[in-house]
């Protein structure tokens, strides 16, 4: 099992002196450039569709994003739908396989103490278990879906007949899992803003892919609360937490405004709160009409939106642990303490280091192509160009309707930031998990950031 | 000298067993009500005042941000003027005296190491230096602003007669020097776009008041730039470099808005670019019409406004040094190095962390007052209320013009946003700049953060 480890490795680190990351990086342009070609080709799409557009959708569904500058449903045939569908599960899937499989390789490279932390945070009894890790995740992931499918079906096949509603099935759930939120309908799920297998269907999927790998295999392996990570307790609470306070805030910031939950019944207010409160970060679905939210609801979501999903999971953002270990690093410097304390373990220093590296990069990024598109686009406002952005930045995908109107330089920025989005705080997880200057202290907690 | 030093910290530490920044906090708020007390006085003011007014105008004053959201010039009595002259004084030389106070007195508490790195900060012979340092400061401050009083009366007096030329040149000098940027025109300092003597007194005062007492201490007792600190190295070339870049962006963004610049001539154009680069960081004059600025303008001089100038300055914001250090950082991050090197000097990681910790709390205060206002301000742009947030956490005073319209409830936010600006980060550095765990390695430099 060493050995095979060891044959992996050499054959990520050798034939090109590459690394991992790079690697990634690399696979990804190529996934892109495959994705645009084919988009282009005669039989993809109905209506004419430029290069930069097609490089923009293939951009968009291989970082499963969901920004579109065409109306998917409507300018592309089945076989351009297909090609989509097919970036979405490579780039969800592989990204999220990449990221548990560079964790689990940390683990030759870095402390003992650290690689057994590694181990505890994945459960796995040795690390030649990396092979079988990859294959859990897609089995693990095809039953998921499989499974949602065969629920939306029954849902969707009395609407709209045997074939089109499974296909529509099998399109949602792949979508939903891979928190792509790409949707065949050019207004999203807004017609299912009260149905409540649609919601319930896509929030189990958008919760189950963003939630991380590392969390999945530990609640499948743990017996107790008790044996659970610290990283799996965390996230587990926190993505609790943040969508009971999503939800609520979304009710109260929209409940009296008429074009989106004002006009609903109550039962449909809620589902609409819940839905757009579970979405942002970082599916992307929207049940309600984005264009139309107030400026403090833009405000909660950009939020979400950066915060992200968890880390080795197909969503984007910093990463919600990140986020907590921020917050928690914050009230402890307000309380005058000297250690990050979170669920009773001390969060090492190079943890919240690397917590701070992460965010402080991202928003830099976030804040450049701000800048650019703020030259560019003179006549939009600035709240809906910090809401793409920042979606693009948390390959969410949820637009305050900027997306179809944006410039070419736009587009090339948006683009940018959805690669960035996907690969870069997975990146900087690789290259600063080995911190070299670090003081080893027990007992310490390890949760997984960017 | 040694004893005076006890007595001065038996002072600060036992009569009310509060720490420094705690007895900062305590001075501030009683400056503020009574600042606010005796602008409510008949005498004080020709129009009618409400006591949030009166108390918003109190705290702008004190905090030296200059946001006001009455007309201070057609608002108050003369009176009512040198209550604000007052409190700008008091409140800006007060607070640096106490920054610099502070940075001499962590050294008593902290390492030798680090004392020594404090004493070579301040090119202090002796701890002892304490009640000098403060009366230098004063005496130095004083000196400027009677050179500047100088100039600018020579500019104004035969403009607006004896008596006029030489208050409006006091009430100036001290506004800027103090970097509140309070004017006594309702339109700033428009009328004087082109103005070399107004440009370059207003502006040297800027820079002089904002570069942070340690330096200038520095640069008067060194002999040549070797001899410098690291921080002194740091803010000079950092301070040009910003100013250089920040000059040239507003040139260019603003170049042909006919709001701007591009109603003026060739020269004034130069004089506007190079006034509104330096002002908003952190002094708030402005010589064009904030509310016609284009949105790229607006968001580069929110990234400014929010960096602020130097550490025990009369300046806010995060700090010039520590948006630096956290550049420096992030770019080490990026080119995959593991130490921070800044002018071949390392950044010990405490520094390193210090200013992430301190930027994350800042922006994390600037997001619940966005929070806020963005709900409670219902018609108002997104780009005006960010604005408005981070000028007043910077305390810069520049504003779009959200200030005279601000609901109740969001001048009690902006105040206590004005407030954090001026005292939170420098009650940040003390508590943070003696880290209990920090691993000693040579050489390293020290730079102030916060
Ligand atoms: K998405
Ligand atoms: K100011």
């Amino acid at each position: 099992m060493a050995l095979l480890v060891n044959k992996s490795r050499q054959f990520l680190y050798q034939p090109f002196t590459l690394k991992p990351p790079q690697i990634l990086a690399l696979l990804f342009l190529i996934l892109i450039i495959v994705g645009a070609v084919l988009l282009k080709l005669p039989i993809a799409h109905e209506k004419t569709i430029s290069w930069i557009d097609a490089f923009f959708i293939a951009t968009s569904a291989s970082t499963v994003t969901g920004l579109v500058t065409v109306d998917p449903g409507t300018t592309f045939t089945l076989f351009g739908e297909i090609v989509i569908l097919f970036l979405i599960q490579v780039g969800g899937l592989g990204v999220m396989s990449f990221a548990s499989l560079i964790v689990i390789m940390l683990g030759k490279k870095i402390s003992i103490k650290q690689r057994m932390l590694m181990q505890e945070a994945l459960n796995q009894p040795s690390l030649g278990g990396v092979i079988r890790l990859v294959r859990n995740l897609f089995l693990f992931s095809i039953s998921i879906q499989i499974i949602a499918i065969s629920v939306l079906s029954i849902r969707w096949v009395p609407d709209m007949g045997l074939s089109k509603g499974i296909y529509y099935s099998v399109f949602h759930v792949i979508s939903a899992y891979n928190n792509a939120g790409f949707s065949l309908w050019s207004d999203g799920l807004i017609r299912y803003v009260g149905d409540p297998t649609v919601n319930l269907v896509i929030t189990w999927l958008i919760i189950t892919g963003g939630i991380g790998f590392t969390v999945l295999i530990d609640l499948w392996v743990s017996k107790t609360w008790k044996e659970l990570t610290l990283h799996s307790k965390v996230m587990i609470i926190s993505t609790f937490v943040i969508n009971i306070l999503a939800i609520l805030l979304v009710y109260l910031f929209e409940f009296n405004n008429p074009k989106t939950l004002g006009m609903l019944s109550g039962g449909e207010k809620l589902w609409a709160a819940y839905f757009q409160g579970i979405s942002p970060r970082t599916a992307g679905f929207n049940s309600i009409d984005m264009t139309a939210i107030q400026p403090d609801t833009a405000l909660l979501m950009t939020l979400l939106m950066f915060v992200g999903a968890g880390s080795a999971s197909t969503g984007g953002g910093i990463k919600l642990t990140t986020f907590v270990v921020i917050l928690f690093t914050v009230l402890t410097f307000i309380k005058g303490k000297d250690e990050t304390v979170v669920l009773k373990r001390t969060i090492r220093n190079a943890i919240i280091f690397r917590a701070l590296a992460i965010t402080m990069i991202s928003l830099m990024v976030v804040f450049i192509a701000l800048f650019i598109l703020t030259y560019v686009q003179k006549g939009d406002s600035f709240m809906v160009i910090l809401f793409e952005v920042v979606s693009a930045f948390g390959t969410v995908g949820l637009s305050m309707g900027l997306s179809p109107h944006l410039m070419l330089i736009s587009k090339i920025v948006i683009m940018a930031v959805m690669i960035f989005g996907k690969l870069g705080p997975l990146t900087l997880l690789f290259s600063l998990a080995a911190p070299k200057k670090d003081n080893i202290r027990y007992p310490d907690g390890e949760v997984l950031t960017g």
